[in-house]
């Protein structure tokens, strides 16, 4: 029930509920607690929350952006200033996406080929082209824990045939970029500055909305042989069900001694459902973004603090929550702050909504350990899922 | 050396060299070390910083002010709410300004007369009045440990007949917001509710840049007898030269019993200057709003963060700084923040700022105590001040 790879990298499941399972997965920046969430820093930073305020919400491991990285301040930089953990002053885990979803999603014209995917930075225009070997390079310049392969996610609803033109190439480039990890593991690449030698690398499985192509990508991209693998291409606009559905199917397909990353979910209850379903790590940028926009996420739902009702309401925004921000501010000041556009909005709101994350997962992760999963499941989805807004 | 009023606000000054003093400003919320710098949190919040690091930088009482949240939410809204203090969650001494200076500066249509100023809001054009009574009111509802009276502040440079009609006018209202705040105080104002009972009441001098009217406000106002008194009407224009004038000749005529309050000013070679005259108090914006633009202050001088030649530099912004920002990050990691508009810029920048002011007030009382503070000031004045930028 554990795996130990060459590197520093190395995962244990500790403890079982059905498919649901708690472990702990070591990286050369130290132990990650699974089923875990990564907030994600895009630009080497959690929008409007400091580390610390990390560290004291719980976090264990962040995510960073490639595509964002590479273009500014850009990975050689980033090398030279001994790589992303010293340069952004976070000393515990982070795991690195490929950029290829920025490139599908942000990036202005471009073009897919594959050899490499052509594009213009969303910055300044100017001309790039990421391939899977480029994508390993940058992120051994970063020196991430992981690393992600670079793939190509077909958007939903996508047609089967452009779902399988994704998924196929996604493999090619898979054993390309594993092909170019090994290389850079052994030093074959001249000139390269690796700033992690103990990084591990990813692979991601795609094929969109169809079992077949899913059941596909998984026997091509496993067989290439990563650390672990992540589920790719959901949570791009088709409905949550579905989503559900497809975890359901790929996720026991995943090797069981390996984590399994369910990559951008999700809502709180989506945690719920595909840790069910043997998902171990997840990201998203739901808590921050929706605390940005005035939305904190409570036991009882989701809160939007702007509403009237909320002016004089002295209340924490959850009143069994323990995070800094309902330990010490009320809704009626929250909602001021949001009214007036105060930054610390923004700080506070994120605060809680990481922390509720955090949270959410620590009684999920010791549900599981104490055989009480499915209890905490069911009551969860009872208090907070899919009600109308509680506004 | 020391005074107690009847309320809980007393001051006591322990130390002198020169003009200058150290001494401990008590209030029903705690006491302050003077001299003391107060971070402006307008809006009920200094902009970017959360509370806890506010308390981590050594801050010991923040400003608010009045014409902002009596526009929002409502000195009514607050009282409910049990007070500013509660309201904000900051359980620490906090001063209110008047009102007076954002009427003037940033309501729109406004006409003033004797009886009042009538102005228009500047968030959503309703039309208002301020008089002194209604001013100390608000202040009430709000509950500061240190409420100011409305005073009016001529714009500089000013001729002297524009001088002295604020200069009268802010007399006549001192004595009217004098004689309110004291039937707020004996429960002679029906239907008020009084958030803190033993709130203080600080004059404010005018008089613009003439030394003869400034005596003239001197006298009128202590001979009504506040608590304290404030320096008003500078740092709205004139030279820095002129201002230092000003209070060189004015800070001695005030009380020596009582804190002396600077409204306003400065940066941080004008508080030594401003503290070798006699200053107990200062507040401004610039050390919040210079790191919102990316400017740092160091012992060096000011360090324009977005520079290129810091894009690879892993100092700290000020080696010789125990800021958090100092103790963590590198100044290409924080021009990296600035350039990506990330909020955590503003946050990192405004929490080294917040430091360096509150520890260069350290600094200055420890070198008070110990008889050293005219070598402090030459040391501050010759690395720190009016150099060209360090960039």
């Amino acid at each position: 029930m554990s795996f130990q790879a060459e590197s520093a990298f190395a995962f244990e499941v500790t403890h079982r509920s059905g498919a649901a399972r708690a472990g702990v997965l070591r990286t050369p920046h130290g132990s990650v607690e699974t089923p875990a969430f990564m907030p994600v820093g895009t630009r080497a930073a959690v929008k409007a929350v400091t580390h610390r305020d990390l560290l004291d919400a719980g976090v264990q491991i962040v995510l960073a952006n490639t595509y964002h990285l590479y273009l500014r301040p850009g990975g050689d930089r980033i090398a030279r200033l001994g790589g992303l953990h010293r340069f952004m002053g976070w000393h515990r885990p982070i795991l690195t996406d490929s950029g290829g979803y920025q490139v599908f999603s942000l990036a202005g014209t471009r073009t897919i080929a594959d050899d490499a995917v052509r594009f213009r930075s969303h910055l300044d225009g100017s001309e790039h082209a990421l391939s899977p070997e480029k994508a390993a390079d940058i992120q051994a310049q970063l020196g991430s824990d992981i690393a992600m392969v670079l793939d190509e996610c077909a958007p939903a609803p996508g047609t089967p045939d452009a779902a399988r033109g994704a998924m196929e190439r996604s493999a090619r480039w898979a054993r390309r970029a594993r092909d170019r990890f090994l290389a850079i593991r052994a030093g074959d690449v001249a000139g390269l500055r690796v700033t992690n030698p103990g990084q591990a690398q990813f692979g991601i499985i795609q094929g969109g909305v169809y079992p077949d192509l899913r059941t596909e990508s998984v026997q091509r991209t496993s067989e290439i042989g990563f650390e672990a693998y992540a589920i790719g291409g959901l949570s791009v606009g088709e409905p949550v069900e579905v989503m559900y559905e497809v975890v359901k199917q790929t996720a026991p397909l995943l090797p069981d001694d390996r984590p399994r990353y369910l990559m951008g979910t999700g809502m709180p209850d989506d945690l719920f459902e595909c840790v069910a379903q043997g998902v171990d790590m997840f990201d998203c940028v739901l808590p921050t973004r929706n605390a940005r926009n005035g939305q904190l996420l409570t036991r009882e739902g989701r809160l939007v603090i702007k509403n009237a009702r909320y002016a004089e309401d002295e209340r924490p925004p959850d009143p069994g929550c323990g995070c800094y921000t309902c330990r010490h501010f009320s809704r009626a000041y929250l909602r001021h702050l949001f009214l007036s556009q105060e930054m610390t909005a923004a700080t506070l709101n994120s605060l809680h909504n990481l922390y509720f994350y955090l949270d959410t997962l620590r009684r999920i992760r010791e549900a599981i350990v104490f055989g009480s999963f499915e209890k905490l499941r069911q009551e969860f989805h009872r208090t907070f899922s899919r009600r109308p807004l509680t506004t």
